[in-house]
Protein backbone atom coordinates (compact mmCIF):
# COMPACT_ATOMS: atom_id res chain seq x y z
CA UNK A 1 0.00 0.00 0.00
CA UNK A 2 1.26 3.64 -0.95
CA UNK A 3 4.22 2.46 -2.35
CA UNK A 4 5.09 5.29 -4.92
CA UNK A 5 7.86 3.80 -6.85
CA UNK A 6 9.37 0.32 -7.00
CA UNK A 7 12.67 -1.21 -7.84
CA UNK A 8 12.78 -3.22 -10.98
CA UNK A 9 16.26 -5.05 -12.86
CA UNK A 10 16.82 -2.87 -15.90
CA UNK A 11 19.23 -3.58 -18.87
CA UNK A 12 21.58 -0.28 -19.92
CA UNK A 13 22.67 0.35 -23.24
CA UNK A 14 24.86 3.33 -23.36
CA UNK A 15 26.30 3.67 -27.11
CA UNK A 16 26.52 -0.03 -27.67
CA UNK A 17 27.94 -0.36 -23.76
CA UNK A 18 25.79 -2.86 -21.81
CA UNK A 19 24.90 -3.12 -18.13
CA UNK A 20 22.61 -4.81 -15.57
CA UNK A 21 21.48 -2.51 -12.28
CA UNK A 22 18.55 -1.77 -10.58
CA UNK A 23 16.23 0.93 -11.52
CA UNK A 24 13.42 2.54 -9.75
CA UNK A 25 10.39 2.78 -11.49
CA UNK A 26 6.69 4.64 -10.74
CA UNK A 27 3.81 2.20 -9.12
CA UNK A 28 0.98 1.97 -11.04
CA UNK A 29 -2.14 -0.08 -9.50
CA UNK A 30 -5.30 -0.04 -10.17
CA UNK A 31 -8.27 1.77 -7.83
CA UNK A 32 -11.74 1.13 -8.01
CA UNK A 33 -13.92 4.26 -6.30
CA UNK A 34 -16.92 2.87 -4.81
CA UNK A 35 -20.31 5.06 -4.00
CA UNK A 36 -22.66 4.24 -1.31
CA UNK A 37 -21.02 0.75 -2.20
CA UNK A 38 -21.97 0.29 -5.51
CA UNK A 39 -18.40 0.66 -7.73
CA UNK A 40 -18.20 4.19 -9.71
CA UNK A 41 -14.78 3.85 -11.38
CA UNK A 42 -11.57 2.29 -11.72
CA UNK A 43 -8.63 4.51 -12.30
CA UNK A 44 -4.83 3.19 -13.18
CA UNK A 45 -3.11 5.19 -10.77
CA UNK A 46 0.06 5.76 -8.45
CA UNK A 47 -0.80 4.44 -4.79
CA UNK A 48 -0.91 6.93 -1.77
CA UNK A 49 -3.63 10.13 -1.43
CA UNK A 50 -6.35 7.51 -2.21
CA UNK A 51 -9.07 9.30 -0.31
CA UNK A 52 -7.76 12.16 -1.69
CA UNK A 53 -8.07 10.73 -5.24
CA UNK A 54 -11.85 9.74 -4.78
CA UNK A 55 -12.36 13.05 -3.03
CA UNK A 56 -11.65 14.81 -5.84
CA UNK A 57 -12.44 12.79 -8.82
CA UNK A 58 -16.38 13.29 -6.98
CA UNK A 59 -15.84 16.71 -7.42
CA UNK A 60 -14.92 16.63 -10.98
CA UNK A 61 -17.97 14.92 -11.55
CA UNK A 62 -20.43 17.27 -9.62
CA UNK A 63 -20.99 14.82 -6.66
CA UNK A 64 -18.95 16.74 -3.75
CA UNK A 65 -18.80 20.24 -3.11
CA UNK A 66 -18.07 20.65 0.65
CA UNK A 67 -16.48 18.85 3.45
CA UNK A 68 -19.29 18.53 5.05
CA UNK A 69 -21.00 16.46 2.21
CA UNK A 70 -18.49 13.66 3.02
CA UNK A 71 -19.48 11.41 5.57
CA UNK A 72 -16.48 9.09 5.34
CA UNK A 73 -14.24 7.32 2.53
CA UNK A 74 -12.62 3.84 3.73
CA UNK A 75 -10.38 1.03 2.31
CA UNK A 76 -12.51 -1.66 1.65
CA UNK A 77 -11.95 -4.59 3.96
CA UNK A 78 -13.34 -6.96 1.72
CA UNK A 79 -11.09 -6.28 -1.16
CA UNK A 80 -8.82 -8.88 -0.52
CA UNK A 81 -5.54 -10.20 -2.32
CA UNK A 82 -3.71 -13.38 -2.05
CA UNK A 83 -3.80 -14.73 1.51
CA UNK A 84 -6.30 -12.33 2.18
CA UNK A 85 -4.82 -9.04 2.46
CA UNK A 86 -6.58 -5.85 1.91
CA UNK A 87 -4.94 -4.86 -1.44
CA UNK A 88 -5.65 -1.34 -0.45
CA UNK A 89 -7.03 -0.98 -4.26
CA UNK A 90 -10.67 -0.42 -3.72
CA UNK A 91 -12.22 2.60 -1.71
CA UNK A 92 -15.90 3.48 -0.80
CA UNK A 93 -17.01 6.54 -0.20
CA UNK A 94 -20.20 7.56 2.23
CA UNK A 95 -21.96 10.73 1.31
CA UNK A 96 -23.43 12.75 4.50
CA UNK A 97 -26.80 12.02 5.23
CA UNK A 98 -29.56 14.20 2.95
CA UNK A 99 -26.55 14.51 -0.30
CA UNK A 100 -28.00 13.19 -3.05
CA UNK A 101 -26.14 10.23 -4.43
CA UNK A 102 -26.29 10.96 -8.35
CA UNK A 103 -27.50 8.63 -10.67
CA UNK A 104 -24.13 8.18 -12.16
CA UNK A 105 -23.42 5.87 -15.19
CA UNK A 106 -20.69 6.82 -16.98
CA UNK A 107 -17.38 5.93 -17.73
CA UNK A 108 -14.59 7.95 -16.10
CA UNK A 109 -14.66 11.61 -16.87
CA UNK A 110 -16.62 12.07 -19.09
CA UNK A 111 -20.12 13.96 -19.42
CA UNK A 112 -23.03 13.25 -21.50
CA UNK A 113 -26.08 15.31 -21.89
CA UNK A 114 -29.09 13.93 -24.04
CA UNK A 115 -29.40 17.50 -25.47
CA UNK A 116 -27.24 16.80 -28.67
CA UNK A 117 -26.13 13.56 -29.06
CA UNK A 118 -21.84 12.69 -28.32
CA UNK A 119 -20.44 16.50 -29.00
CA UNK A 120 -17.76 18.75 -27.55
CA UNK A 121 -21.18 20.90 -27.38
CA UNK A 122 -22.83 18.71 -25.06
CA UNK A 123 -19.52 18.07 -23.02
CA UNK A 124 -19.13 21.96 -22.15
CA UNK A 125 -22.90 22.13 -21.74
CA UNK A 126 -22.31 19.53 -18.86
CA UNK A 127 -19.91 21.56 -17.23
CA UNK A 128 -21.91 24.05 -17.24
CA UNK A 129 -24.71 22.99 -15.56
CA UNK A 130 -22.83 20.55 -12.99
CA UNK A 131 -20.45 23.72 -11.83
CA UNK A 132 -21.81 24.52 -8.09
CA UNK A 133 -20.29 27.53 -8.14
CA UNK A 134 -18.94 30.82 -11.15
CA UNK A 135 -15.49 31.43 -11.34
CA UNK A 136 -13.76 34.26 -8.95
CA UNK A 137 -13.89 37.22 -11.10
CA UNK A 138 -11.91 39.24 -8.44
CA UNK A 139 -8.85 38.62 -10.24
CA UNK A 140 -10.23 40.19 -13.22
CA UNK A 141 -10.94 43.53 -11.66
CA UNK A 142 -8.62 44.66 -12.15
CA UNK A 143 -6.38 42.25 -13.76
CA UNK A 144 -3.99 41.60 -11.12
CA UNK A 145 -2.13 37.90 -11.57
CA UNK A 146 1.24 39.20 -13.37
CA UNK A 147 2.69 37.12 -16.23
CA UNK A 148 5.67 37.00 -14.86
CA UNK A 149 4.75 34.98 -11.61
CA UNK A 150 3.13 32.39 -14.00
CA UNK A 151 6.75 32.54 -15.69
CA UNK A 152 8.47 31.17 -12.25
CA UNK A 153 5.55 28.45 -12.14
CA UNK A 154 7.33 25.82 -14.20
CA UNK A 155 10.61 25.93 -11.96
CA UNK A 156 9.04 25.72 -8.72
CA UNK A 157 7.08 22.93 -10.00
CA UNK A 158 9.86 21.09 -11.04
CA UNK A 159 11.48 21.39 -7.88
CA UNK A 160 8.78 20.35 -6.05
CA UNK A 161 8.52 17.08 -8.26
CA UNK A 162 10.68 14.65 -6.03
CA UNK A 163 9.90 11.60 -7.31
CA UNK A 164 9.76 12.72 -10.45
CA UNK A 165 13.42 13.01 -10.39
CA UNK A 166 13.91 9.24 -9.53
CA UNK A 167 11.83 7.51 -12.00
CA UNK A 168 11.00 10.21 -14.92
CA UNK A 169 7.39 8.42 -15.09
CA UNK A 170 5.56 10.90 -13.18
CA UNK A 171 2.96 13.34 -14.31
CA UNK A 172 2.52 16.27 -11.83
CA UNK A 173 -0.19 19.17 -10.75
CA UNK A 174 0.34 22.45 -8.18
CA UNK A 175 -1.88 24.61 -6.89
CA UNK A 176 -0.27 27.64 -6.31
CA UNK A 177 -1.86 31.34 -5.08
CA UNK A 178 -1.85 34.25 -7.29
CA UNK A 179 1.57 35.19 -5.94
CA UNK A 180 3.17 32.43 -6.67
CA UNK A 181 3.38 30.41 -3.72
CA UNK A 182 3.12 26.88 -3.40
CA UNK A 183 0.26 25.19 -1.59
CA UNK A 184 0.46 21.68 -2.62
CA UNK A 185 1.84 19.25 -5.36
CA UNK A 186 0.95 15.80 -6.03
CA UNK A 187 2.23 13.17 -8.56
CA UNK A 188 0.77 10.40 -10.06
CA UNK A 189 1.04 8.32 -13.44
CA UNK A 190 -1.86 9.43 -14.50
CA UNK A 191 -2.22 13.46 -14.91
CA UNK A 192 -5.80 13.38 -14.04
CA UNK A 193 -5.36 11.52 -10.84
CA UNK A 194 -2.70 14.04 -9.45
CA UNK A 195 -5.35 16.65 -9.98
CA UNK A 196 -8.42 14.75 -8.44
CA UNK A 197 -5.40 13.97 -5.23
CA UNK A 198 -5.06 18.04 -4.98
CA UNK A 199 -8.48 18.93 -5.79
CA UNK A 200 -9.77 16.25 -2.92
CA UNK A 201 -7.50 17.39 -0.47
CA UNK A 202 -8.55 21.17 -0.70
CA UNK A 203 -12.32 19.65 -0.23
CA UNK A 204 -11.31 17.45 2.76
CA UNK A 205 -9.52 20.93 4.16
CA UNK A 206 -12.90 23.02 3.59
CA UNK A 207 -11.19 24.83 1.17
CA UNK A 208 -13.17 24.20 -1.53
CA UNK A 209 -14.10 26.91 -4.05
CA UNK A 210 -10.08 27.99 -4.50
CA UNK A 211 -11.13 31.20 -5.63
CA UNK A 212 -7.38 32.54 -5.71
CA UNK A 213 -5.64 29.58 -7.08
CA UNK A 214 -3.56 28.43 -10.23
CA UNK A 215 -3.69 25.10 -11.12
CA UNK A 216 -0.32 24.10 -13.27
CA UNK A 217 0.43 21.02 -14.62
CA UNK A 218 3.32 19.67 -15.97
CA UNK A 219 2.28 17.99 -19.39
CA UNK A 220 -0.92 19.07 -21.69
CA UNK A 221 -4.18 21.06 -21.02
CA UNK A 222 -6.83 18.36 -22.14
CA UNK A 223 -10.72 19.16 -21.85
CA UNK A 224 -10.45 16.45 -18.78
CA UNK A 225 -8.07 18.83 -16.92
CA UNK A 226 -9.96 21.96 -17.75
CA UNK A 227 -13.41 20.48 -16.36
CA UNK A 228 -11.66 19.71 -13.05
CA UNK A 229 -10.05 23.18 -12.44
CA UNK A 230 -13.58 24.45 -13.56
CA UNK A 231 -15.67 22.20 -11.04
CA UNK A 232 -13.04 23.09 -8.25
CA UNK A 233 -13.68 26.82 -8.77
CA UNK A 234 -10.46 27.65 -9.86
CA UNK A 235 -10.02 30.00 -11.80
CA UNK A 236 -6.48 29.92 -13.78
CA UNK A 237 -5.20 26.22 -15.19
CA UNK A 238 -1.80 26.67 -16.01
CA UNK A 239 0.21 23.78 -18.25
CA UNK A 240 3.66 22.83 -19.75
CA UNK A 241 2.25 22.19 -22.90
CA UNK A 242 -0.62 22.54 -25.44
CA UNK A 243 -4.34 22.64 -24.91
CA UNK A 244 -6.76 20.86 -27.06
CA UNK A 245 -9.65 22.76 -28.80
CA UNK A 246 -12.24 21.25 -26.62
CA UNK A 247 -9.90 22.49 -23.11
CA UNK A 248 -10.42 26.35 -25.12
CA UNK A 249 -13.86 25.88 -25.73
CA UNK A 250 -15.13 25.14 -22.57
CA UNK A 251 -12.10 27.68 -20.48
CA UNK A 252 -13.79 30.36 -22.93
CA UNK A 253 -17.21 28.89 -22.23
CA UNK A 254 -16.72 29.27 -18.54
CA UNK A 255 -14.31 32.29 -18.15
CA UNK A 256 -11.38 30.38 -16.82
CA UNK A 257 -7.98 31.57 -17.81
CA UNK A 258 -6.07 29.01 -19.61
CA UNK A 259 -1.61 29.51 -20.28
CA UNK A 260 -0.30 27.31 -22.00
CA UNK A 261 3.49 26.04 -23.44
CA UNK A 262 4.34 28.12 -20.44
CA UNK A 263 8.06 27.75 -20.74
CA UNK A 264 10.88 30.38 -19.25
CA UNK A 265 9.37 33.97 -19.81
CA UNK A 266 6.87 32.64 -22.59
CA UNK A 267 3.32 31.72 -22.75
CA UNK A 268 -0.06 31.35 -24.84
CA UNK A 269 -3.16 32.68 -23.56
CA UNK A 270 -6.03 31.17 -24.79
CA UNK A 271 -8.97 32.22 -22.75
CA UNK A 272 -9.67 34.39 -20.09
CA UNK A 273 -6.85 36.84 -20.37
CA UNK A 274 -8.75 39.58 -18.43
CA UNK A 275 -7.30 38.59 -15.29
CA UNK A 276 -3.55 38.98 -16.27
CA UNK A 277 -1.74 41.99 -15.76
CA UNK A 278 -0.73 42.65 -19.14
CA UNK A 279 0.86 46.29 -18.25
CA UNK A 280 1.17 48.96 -20.95
CA UNK A 281 2.02 47.03 -23.82
CA UNK A 282 -0.57 46.95 -25.95
CA UNK A 283 -2.26 43.71 -27.53
CA UNK A 284 -1.32 44.11 -31.49
CA UNK A 285 -2.10 41.35 -34.12
CA UNK B 1 -16.27 15.35 -38.69
CA UNK B 2 -12.40 14.36 -39.21
CA UNK B 3 -10.79 17.45 -38.59
CA UNK B 4 -7.68 17.24 -36.32
CA UNK B 5 -7.04 20.57 -36.06
CA UNK B 6 -8.71 23.40 -35.17
CA UNK B 7 -8.31 27.24 -34.80
CA UNK B 8 -8.05 29.52 -31.97
CA UNK B 9 -7.15 32.93 -31.51
CA UNK B 10 -3.95 33.33 -28.93
CA UNK B 11 -2.35 35.89 -26.97
CA UNK B 12 1.45 35.10 -27.59
CA UNK B 13 3.78 36.63 -24.27
CA UNK B 14 7.41 36.55 -25.46
CA UNK B 15 9.67 38.46 -22.95
CA UNK B 16 6.90 40.50 -22.07
CA UNK B 17 6.00 41.61 -25.54
CA UNK B 18 1.94 40.67 -26.28
CA UNK B 19 0.53 40.04 -29.59
CA UNK B 20 -2.51 38.23 -30.84
CA UNK B 21 -2.95 35.64 -33.38
CA UNK B 22 -4.47 32.59 -34.92
CA UNK B 23 -3.44 29.40 -33.39
CA UNK B 24 -3.95 25.51 -34.62
CA UNK B 25 -4.79 23.31 -31.65
CA UNK B 26 -5.69 19.62 -31.62
CA UNK B 27 -9.18 18.70 -31.74
CA UNK B 28 -10.25 16.94 -28.77
CA UNK B 29 -13.89 15.48 -28.89
CA UNK B 30 -15.67 12.52 -27.25
CA UNK B 31 -15.73 9.23 -28.88
CA UNK B 32 -18.91 6.56 -27.57
CA UNK B 33 -18.22 2.84 -28.74
CA UNK B 34 -21.29 0.63 -29.01
CA UNK B 35 -20.80 -2.70 -29.54
CA UNK B 36 -24.00 -4.35 -30.84
CA UNK B 37 -25.92 -1.44 -30.04
CA UNK B 38 -25.17 -1.23 -26.41
CA UNK B 39 -22.96 1.86 -25.21
CA UNK B 40 -19.73 0.25 -24.29
CA UNK B 41 -16.95 3.03 -23.24
CA UNK B 42 -16.37 6.41 -24.31
CA UNK B 43 -13.21 8.46 -24.72
CA UNK B 44 -12.06 11.72 -25.46
CA UNK B 45 -10.11 11.59 -29.21
CA UNK B 46 -9.26 13.42 -32.07
CA UNK B 47 -11.67 12.38 -34.47
CA UNK B 48 -10.35 10.54 -37.56
CA UNK B 49 -9.71 6.70 -37.93
CA UNK B 50 -12.60 6.33 -35.84
CA UNK B 51 -13.52 2.76 -36.85
CA UNK B 52 -10.24 1.57 -36.31
CA UNK B 53 -10.29 3.13 -32.95
CA UNK B 54 -13.32 1.43 -32.28
CA UNK B 55 -11.89 -2.08 -33.80
CA UNK B 56 -8.40 -1.50 -32.08
CA UNK B 57 -10.24 -0.76 -28.71
CA UNK B 58 -12.29 -4.34 -29.07
CA UNK B 59 -8.61 -6.13 -29.43
CA UNK B 60 -7.51 -4.75 -26.33
CA UNK B 61 -10.59 -6.23 -24.49
CA UNK B 62 -10.51 -9.41 -26.24
CA UNK B 63 -13.26 -9.11 -28.34
CA UNK B 64 -11.92 -9.55 -31.50
CA UNK B 65 -8.52 -10.55 -33.29
CA UNK B 66 -9.36 -11.33 -36.68
CA UNK B 67 -11.20 -9.32 -39.24
CA UNK B 68 -13.87 -11.86 -40.03
CA UNK B 69 -14.98 -11.77 -36.25
CA UNK B 70 -15.91 -8.23 -37.64
CA UNK B 71 -18.96 -7.98 -39.14
CA UNK B 72 -19.12 -4.13 -39.69
CA UNK B 73 -18.21 -0.17 -38.25
CA UNK B 74 -20.72 2.32 -38.34
CA UNK B 75 -21.62 5.90 -37.23
CA UNK B 76 -24.95 5.86 -35.62
CA UNK B 77 -27.35 7.66 -37.84
CA UNK B 78 -29.40 8.73 -34.62
CA UNK B 79 -26.27 10.47 -32.70
CA UNK B 80 -27.36 13.65 -33.96
CA UNK B 81 -26.32 17.14 -32.77
CA UNK B 82 -27.89 20.98 -33.11
CA UNK B 83 -30.16 20.74 -36.32
CA UNK B 84 -30.35 17.29 -36.86
CA UNK B 85 -26.98 17.13 -38.20
CA UNK B 86 -25.04 13.60 -37.24
CA UNK B 87 -22.08 14.45 -34.77
CA UNK B 88 -19.74 11.35 -35.70
CA UNK B 89 -19.10 10.70 -32.20
CA UNK B 90 -21.34 7.57 -32.01
CA UNK B 91 -20.18 4.77 -33.65
CA UNK B 92 -21.82 0.84 -33.78
CA UNK B 93 -19.35 -2.24 -33.91
CA UNK B 94 -21.30 -5.59 -35.31
CA UNK B 95 -19.82 -8.69 -34.63
CA UNK B 96 -19.69 -11.54 -37.13
CA UNK B 97 -22.00 -14.23 -37.00
CA UNK B 98 -21.19 -16.99 -34.27
CA UNK B 99 -18.49 -14.84 -32.78
CA UNK B 100 -19.93 -13.90 -29.00
CA UNK B 101 -20.92 -10.94 -27.31
CA UNK B 102 -18.61 -10.76 -23.42
CA UNK B 103 -20.20 -9.33 -21.52
CA UNK B 104 -18.23 -6.43 -21.26
CA UNK B 105 -19.40 -3.75 -17.89
CA UNK B 106 -15.56 -2.21 -17.46
CA UNK B 107 -14.78 1.50 -16.88
CA UNK B 108 -12.25 2.22 -20.14
CA UNK B 109 -9.25 -0.34 -20.47
CA UNK B 110 -9.06 -1.47 -16.77
CA UNK B 111 -9.06 -5.54 -16.68
CA UNK B 112 -10.79 -6.88 -13.34
CA UNK B 113 -10.82 -10.41 -12.25
CA UNK B 114 -12.67 -11.55 -9.14
CA UNK B 115 -9.92 -14.15 -7.85
CA UNK B 116 -7.95 -11.56 -5.82
CA UNK B 117 -9.96 -8.71 -5.42
CA UNK B 118 -8.45 -5.41 -7.31
CA UNK B 119 -4.83 -5.36 -7.55
CA UNK B 120 -2.06 -5.60 -9.63
CA UNK B 121 -2.00 -9.16 -10.09
CA UNK B 122 -5.36 -9.48 -11.30
CA UNK B 123 -5.09 -6.95 -14.02
CA UNK B 124 -1.87 -9.21 -14.81
CA UNK B 125 -3.43 -12.10 -15.02
CA UNK B 126 -6.46 -10.94 -16.90
CA UNK B 127 -4.42 -9.88 -19.98
CA UNK B 128 -2.74 -13.75 -19.35
CA UNK B 129 -6.10 -15.29 -19.96
CA UNK B 130 -7.79 -12.79 -22.50
CA UNK B 131 -4.44 -13.18 -24.53
CA UNK B 132 -5.51 -14.74 -27.86
CA UNK B 133 -1.76 -15.45 -29.18
CA UNK B 134 1.80 -15.93 -27.52
CA UNK B 135 4.18 -13.31 -28.14
CA UNK B 136 6.25 -14.55 -30.84
CA UNK B 137 9.70 -15.72 -29.93
CA UNK B 138 11.20 -16.45 -33.39
CA UNK B 139 12.99 -12.62 -33.15
CA UNK B 140 15.27 -14.39 -30.33
CA UNK B 141 16.08 -17.46 -31.52
CA UNK B 142 19.06 -16.12 -32.32
CA UNK B 143 18.79 -12.86 -30.85
CA UNK B 144 18.29 -10.77 -34.07
CA UNK B 145 16.95 -7.25 -33.21
CA UNK B 146 19.67 -4.26 -33.05
CA UNK B 147 19.80 -2.05 -30.54
CA UNK B 148 20.63 0.27 -33.41
CA UNK B 149 17.89 -0.21 -35.12
CA UNK B 150 15.52 0.94 -32.19
CA UNK B 151 17.78 3.71 -31.61
CA UNK B 152 16.64 5.04 -35.17
CA UNK B 153 13.27 4.85 -34.41
CA UNK B 154 12.66 8.07 -32.67
CA UNK B 155 13.70 10.19 -35.47
CA UNK B 156 11.25 8.18 -37.91
CA UNK B 157 8.77 8.79 -35.33
CA UNK B 158 9.59 12.25 -35.35
CA UNK B 159 9.41 13.17 -38.89
CA UNK B 160 5.91 11.31 -39.38
CA UNK B 161 4.31 13.11 -36.96
CA UNK B 162 2.42 15.68 -39.16
CA UNK B 163 0.36 17.40 -36.74
CA UNK B 164 2.41 17.29 -33.71
CA UNK B 165 4.85 19.81 -35.97
CA UNK B 166 1.81 22.41 -35.72
CA UNK B 167 0.00 22.04 -32.61
CA UNK B 168 2.74 19.97 -30.36
CA UNK B 169 -0.38 18.40 -28.67
CA UNK B 170 -0.23 14.95 -29.84
CA UNK B 171 0.57 11.59 -28.94
CA UNK B 172 1.80 9.54 -31.20
CA UNK B 173 2.26 5.60 -31.70
CA UNK B 174 4.38 4.33 -34.94
CA UNK B 175 4.41 0.55 -35.86
CA UNK B 176 7.62 -0.67 -37.07
CA UNK B 177 9.19 -3.70 -38.89
CA UNK B 178 11.82 -5.12 -37.11
CA UNK B 179 14.23 -3.82 -39.72
CA UNK B 180 13.16 -0.04 -38.76
CA UNK B 181 11.34 0.39 -41.69
CA UNK B 182 7.64 2.62 -40.56
CA UNK B 183 4.63 0.52 -41.73
CA UNK B 184 1.79 3.07 -39.62
CA UNK B 185 1.56 6.11 -37.46
CA UNK B 186 -1.24 7.67 -35.84
CA UNK B 187 -1.68 11.14 -33.56
CA UNK B 188 -4.17 11.24 -31.10
CA UNK B 189 -5.00 13.42 -27.68
CA UNK B 190 -4.98 10.54 -25.98
CA UNK B 191 -1.86 7.77 -26.06
CA UNK B 192 -3.98 4.81 -25.77
CA UNK B 193 -6.28 6.07 -28.98
CA UNK B 194 -3.25 6.44 -30.96
CA UNK B 195 -2.31 2.59 -30.54
CA UNK B 196 -5.81 1.21 -30.85
CA UNK B 197 -6.15 3.39 -34.06
CA UNK B 198 -2.75 1.44 -35.36
CA UNK B 199 -4.40 -1.93 -33.90
CA UNK B 200 -7.15 -1.51 -35.47
CA UNK B 201 -6.15 -0.81 -38.61
CA UNK B 202 -3.82 -4.17 -38.92
CA UNK B 203 -7.10 -5.91 -37.43
CA UNK B 204 -9.45 -4.73 -40.69
CA UNK B 205 -6.27 -5.73 -43.10
CA UNK B 206 -6.10 -8.92 -41.10
CA UNK B 207 -2.67 -8.34 -40.63
CA UNK B 208 -2.88 -9.37 -36.39
CA UNK B 209 -0.77 -10.86 -34.79
CA UNK B 210 1.30 -8.22 -35.57
CA UNK B 211 4.34 -10.49 -34.61
CA UNK B 212 6.99 -9.16 -36.63
CA UNK B 213 6.46 -6.03 -35.42
CA UNK B 214 7.96 -2.77 -32.91
CA UNK B 215 4.85 -0.42 -31.40
CA UNK B 216 6.96 2.59 -30.49
CA UNK B 217 5.20 5.83 -28.13
CA UNK B 218 6.04 9.03 -27.81
CA UNK B 219 5.57 8.87 -24.45
CA UNK B 220 5.66 6.85 -21.03
CA UNK B 221 4.93 2.91 -21.10
CA UNK B 222 2.17 2.69 -18.65
CA UNK B 223 0.33 -1.08 -17.83
CA UNK B 224 -2.34 0.03 -20.74
CA UNK B 225 0.11 0.54 -23.56
CA UNK B 226 1.94 -2.35 -22.72
CA UNK B 227 -1.65 -4.95 -22.82
CA UNK B 228 -2.25 -3.13 -26.05
CA UNK B 229 1.02 -4.47 -27.35
CA UNK B 230 0.14 -7.82 -25.99
CA UNK B 231 -3.43 -7.98 -27.06
CA UNK B 232 -1.95 -7.42 -30.69
CA UNK B 233 0.66 -9.67 -30.54
CA UNK B 234 3.40 -7.04 -30.91
CA UNK B 235 6.31 -8.75 -29.12
CA UNK B 236 8.32 -5.34 -28.74
CA UNK B 237 7.17 -1.94 -27.25
CA UNK B 238 9.60 0.82 -27.12
CA UNK B 239 8.50 4.03 -25.47
CA UNK B 240 10.55 7.68 -25.41
CA UNK B 241 10.20 7.77 -21.50
CA UNK B 242 9.53 6.35 -18.16
CA UNK B 243 7.53 2.48 -18.25
CA UNK B 244 5.43 2.04 -14.83
CA UNK B 245 5.81 -0.69 -12.26
CA UNK B 246 2.74 -2.36 -13.45
CA UNK B 247 3.92 -2.33 -17.24
CA UNK B 248 7.23 -3.84 -16.43
CA UNK B 249 5.58 -6.78 -14.56
CA UNK B 250 3.11 -7.81 -18.01
CA UNK B 251 6.04 -7.46 -19.89
CA UNK B 252 8.32 -9.85 -17.69
CA UNK B 253 5.20 -12.32 -17.17
CA UNK B 254 3.79 -11.85 -21.33
CA UNK B 255 7.62 -12.51 -22.56
CA UNK B 256 7.05 -8.70 -24.30
CA UNK B 257 10.02 -6.43 -24.76
CA UNK B 258 9.95 -3.51 -23.39
CA UNK B 259 12.09 -0.42 -23.96
CA UNK B 260 11.69 2.88 -22.31
CA UNK B 261 14.24 5.82 -22.24
CA UNK B 262 14.63 5.51 -26.05
CA UNK B 263 17.01 8.17 -26.61
CA UNK B 264 19.78 9.04 -29.16
CA UNK B 265 22.12 5.57 -29.12
CA UNK B 266 20.78 5.62 -25.59
CA UNK B 267 17.89 2.92 -23.98
CA UNK B 268 16.79 1.39 -21.34
CA UNK B 269 15.85 -2.73 -21.22
CA UNK B 270 12.80 -4.09 -18.88
CA UNK B 271 12.49 -7.17 -19.89
CA UNK B 272 12.16 -9.38 -22.51
CA UNK B 273 15.92 -8.59 -23.67
CA UNK B 274 16.59 -12.00 -25.36
CA UNK B 275 15.19 -11.00 -28.92
CA UNK B 276 17.83 -7.71 -28.74
CA UNK B 277 21.58 -8.45 -30.36
CA UNK B 278 23.57 -6.99 -27.44
CA UNK B 279 26.82 -8.56 -29.60
CA UNK B 280 30.00 -9.69 -27.90
CA UNK B 281 29.21 -6.83 -25.36
CA UNK B 282 28.83 -9.18 -21.78
CA UNK B 283 26.28 -7.69 -19.66
CA UNK B 284 27.66 -6.37 -16.61
CA UNK B 285 26.63 -5.21 -12.72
Amino acid sequence: MGRVTERRKVIRIRDGAVSTRPDTLVAEEPLEIRLGGKPLAITMRTPGDDFALAAGFLVSEGVLARADELANIVYCAGATGEGGANTYNVVDVRLADGVPVPDINLERNVYTTSSCGMCGKASLEAVRTTARWPLDTSLGTPARLAPATLAALPDRLRAAQRVFDRTGGLHAAALFTTDGELLDVREDVGRHNAVDKIVGRALQQGLLPLSSCVLMVSGRASFELAQKAVMAGIPVLAAVSAPSSLAVDLAQETGLTLVGFLRGSSMNVYAGEHRLALGATAATG
